[in-house]
């Protein structure tokens, strides 16, 4: 089946409404709409947008119950947990005690002289939850339900949002080219799919670190983050009070949140990665499957005899989590215990799952380094681990690089698909060239667009201040909205079916300026009207048959529409009107000049 | 003769430059130098970057004498003429006393209620000086000369520039695959050169419109993109004082400028279409010639027959020029006066040595309309005008679209090559979707980008205002830098020889934690620092091994750079320390899991 068999526009289904949404919605150009699937408690969001010429275009929505007016959120509650009743009903799971929280979850320790939480009231005050699990012999991932045929309520919410049969994503995810991370215990997520069948998606990197940020700004950059169109968040938090922001972000998130819990590991052994142990690891990711990380990076491809490799390399190891394990392997001179214990990782990542993001370690981090023989070890090693997660019924993905110029890049992914038996991709970036610190949202969605078009199924944005800094509100709303429009130039390549509905109907607001729904529709209405009003403010110039860039006489879509008034609408009219003219042209050979042969 | 025979990095040659210079260059981390030619007056300006280690990257520099501090410029006097001495020697030209400026030049007629000069002053002050133009019988382009075997100074100047031999700059220019634009009458400008088989060139857009702007801020804004990295200034003025602002841009820029010149003609024609006539528009040709107009676009593409193929496209004519002449066409019913004289056209250009850039007035508007009928129809008229130009020895380029899908990219460039016979394409982006107004720098630099690997020769950059309003100071820079970027990604996947180098400084610099001159080897040192900054502003942190980013633990770079330390700096010495483990590694078959079968 091709995707166009399968796929409808978004614009033929039918949301349910009601009429005060619709009318709230309507003064601000959208409103938040859902469309119902087979069961009253499977409601799909969707961003509607209202046409000043009576019609409507219906968008994906990853912004979560916030952006719903009938909706009553608060962040010290929490989201209802959509999911919950879907996974209880499976009867596949139990709850039970669970670890305890330790203070150095939260990298507080007696032998620490930072002292206590910063602020007590930050521990999260919503509704107690026993932590969840399967149950002894159950195989309860998605994976597990896809191949033995089942069609969850999470796959047909994700067929919903993609406008393609519940059976494609079944398909989809039990060949493993897909997968719909979702752990049992963030009920709160709204279901989506990540594969090259479906719309490419956007994950955005949050979390404090050692020198900035608090618990509140890592929330709200979240919803932030997921305002602006960003499907996954993940929350890579190096400083303190981790666990506590997690449990803060998890419970008001309604997209998947990644975690690499190796960044929580070596802070519990206080930075020293020598004296990280897979005990260690494996109670940190028992802790976060607990808390509901819907899919964690592991880099277990990074094997002790890969390290050398990069030892010529111009930026060696630029991967924090490869790094922390090449040191760890050097300073115990054997394998990584990562990779020794991956078996047994799958078995606990299968219990919840949590879906791996299997992590590019020796990822490139400068042009010189791209796609070299440490890069490429690496992901043959990932290629084995994802047939082993296959087995143990884990969700697997891919990630990819880094810095690679553009004749470099088709190779990544053609090489992942291969290796990897076409597991969904991952990348960052990539970065097209080094010489642009404070515009890498640019070099890297470059390359990103490209990879997407090539088949990569997720972009992890680059912000303006990689390289730099910690991104801060602003830039990580940039971040988003570039990589944004690199996966939607993607889907637009890829032909996907429905993509240029919506680039048509912004397009046709354009030439008929209806600036107002030019904003609506665009990506980020805000900034587009801001830009347009700052030269020309007043209300009438909303529906100016011009705007400041060429002024009145020169606009070039107001000729081309008084050329079809005064030459009649149609191709056929005007051609009819131009008959006699045309006639003469051709009986001169319809040329004025002759080629010149050479 | 391959790329890689014909150059040498930039960095092997030797600039002059005097020690006050080197000084007061050093404090801020680069100076202006010259590489100096075979005559005294031949000095090539590059950007000396000088890095904290001693060693120094030479860059590619657009920003003319105003970065010299050697150089007192006052844009009142305008720039010296560094080529006026290379253009008399010919002795092929000739001053005269060149067509009388008149009031309705800017836009001052006697029946135009408008009044006035707003601004008397507005008159440029600079020397006194009479138009020059090819003598009787004598071919005074580039192109005439690199025909007959001649290397003139400013192919020189170009091939030190680009770190070519001569010889090849010749013979680009001899074939038609590269144009180096250099009216006679703009010896202000410094040599540049447009080909496939050089640097990738950006033009920046600037220019007043009906509703907005002043001379003062489109001479900045010129100054202002050169200073970015601009290697030509389009002024597509259609407001007021068009003359005056134009000569105060051509008596100050160190680029070539190009413009549209219908857009004046329809001025003097009270933007009424269908008055526009062949002399009017010849006048103004010979007007803007005589100021020192480098290259103009021309619409003769565009001709009556394909009006009606543009009749069912989403978006129309998007071109101003284009549905100017399409107006005219459909006005009088006849072919288009462009086409018609366009013989005429190429000898009043061959006088002044003007380049053609052959604009695609028909040009997608939206993503709907790319590649279509219309469009392809001009590229095939314009394949015919160029061979035309040829035989009047009239340098030539082609412009190409617009917006675009990725997939739909690669044929724009493969087919405008081979129906143009290589003739330098000069693309608007391709923007990649239409869903993103505010954002268009952006979408249209993954087009350009894609675009420009493929042999796009120039990119003329999009704005973020683009679609929106006209661009202020900060959306030209914001344009330039992305463009700047996504030329050097399309150097770097061309392999030119020495673009790599400039990658590989700043990964260098950024992986010995050398701050300083990271932020100095940026497109853009000063928002780098900043971003930097913001976090981490204390002087200290400018050498820290660390940034905000992850925090001192987490550095990987750091934890790469111990590695190194700890088990030796080469592969070999790493290998070395680490050879037991491999033996009992390789022992074992090198790997804990085998490969799974299907």
């Amino acid at each position: 089946m091709t995707n166009k068999d399968a796929r409808t526009p978004a614009s033929t289904q039918n949301p349910t409404e009601t009429s005060e949404a619709v009318e709230a919605g309507k003064s601000i150009g959208w409103h938040k709409a859902y469309v119902e699937g087979s069961r009253p408690d499977l409601r799909v969001p969707v961003r509607q947008v209202h046409l000043t010429n009576g019609q409507s275009v219906t968008l994906y929505d990853t912004s979560g119950p916030y952006t719903d007016p009938l909706v009553d959120t608060d962040v010290r509650r929490g989201l209802a947990p959509l999911r919950e009743n879907w996974i209880v009903a499976r009867g596949d799971t139990e709850e039970y005690a669970g670890r305890p929280v330790r203070p150095e979850d939260d990298g507080i320790k007696h032998t620490s002289p930072r002292g206590g939480l910063r602020n007590l009231d930050a521990v999260f005050p919503g509704r107690p939850r026993l932590p969840r699990r399967g149950r002894e012999g159950k195989a309860v991932t998605q994976l597990a339900y896809a191949r033995r045929g089942e069609i969850t309520p999470e796959m047909e919410f994700v067929a919903i949002r993609e406008n393609v049969s519940p059976e494609v994503v079944r398909e989809e995810i039990a060949a493993g080219r897909a997968v719909l991370p979702a752990n049992v215990n963030h009920p709160e997520s709204e279901p989506m799919i990540i594969g090259k069948r479906f719309l490419v998606k956007v994950n955005a990197n949050i979390g404090n670190s050692a020198v900035t940020s608090s618990i509140e700004e890592e929330v709200e950059k979240m919803t932030w983050a997921t305002r602006w169109g960003a499907d996954t968040v993940m929350d890579l938090s190096t400083g303190r009070n981790i666990h506590t922001t997690r449990e803060w972000v998890l419970r008001n998130s309604p997209v998947p949140i990644g975690t690499v819990p190796l960044y929580q590991a070596l802070e519990k052994v206080d930075g020293k990665a020598e004296e990280l142990t897979w005990e260690i690891y494996k109670d940190t990711v028992i802790e976060q499957a607990e808390q509901g990380v819907d899919y964690m990076t592991v880099h277990a491809g990074i094997r002790l005899a890969y390290v050398p490799l990069t030892a010529n390399r111009k930026t060696g190891i630029v991967s924090r989590g490869g790094s922390i394990m090449a040191a760890w392997c050097l300073a115990h001179h054997r394998e990584s215990f990562l990779y020794e214990h991956f078996e047994e990782l799958c078995e606990i990542l299968a219990a919840y799952d949590v879906t791996y993001s299997l992590g590019d370690g020796l990822r490139p981090g400068s042009i010189a380094d791209a796609n070299d023989e440490a890069q490429f070890a690496e992901l043959r090693t990932l290629g084995e681990l994802n047939s082993i997660a296959k087995r143990y019924n884990v969700q697997t993905m891919i990630e990819g690089p880094g810095h690679v110029p553009m004749h470099k890049i088709k190779e990544n992914i053609d090489l992942q698909q291969e290796i990897c038996e076409e597991a969904p991709f991952y990348t960052l970036g990539p970065l097209t060239t080094d010489v642009a610190p404070a515009y890498d949202h640019i070099t890297s969605g470059i390359g990103a667009a490209m990879i997407a078009w090539w088949g990569t199924a997720m972009l992890c944005y680059v912000t303006p201040k990689e390289h730099l800094g910690l991104p801060n509100r602003d830039d990580v709303k940039t971040g988003v909205i570039t990589y944004k429009i690199a996966a939607h130039a993607a889907d637009l390549a890829k032909g996907h079916p429905g993509a240029q509905e919506w680039d048509d109907a912004l397009s046709d607001a354009r030439f008929e300026f209806r600036w107002e729904d030019q904003f609506n529709l665009a990506l980020d209405p805000d900034t587009a009207r801001e830009f347009h009003d700052e030269t020309l403010p007043a209300e009438p110039a909303k529906t100016a048959h011009f705007c400041s860039m060429c002024g009145p006489k020169f606009c070039s879509m107001k000729i081309s529409q008084d050329i079809r008034r005064e030459h009649g609408g149609s191709r056929t009219e005007i051609e009819e009107g131009m008959a006699q003219k045309s006639r003469e042209f051709a009986a001169a050979g319809n040329r004025v000049y002759l080629p010149i042969a050479d």
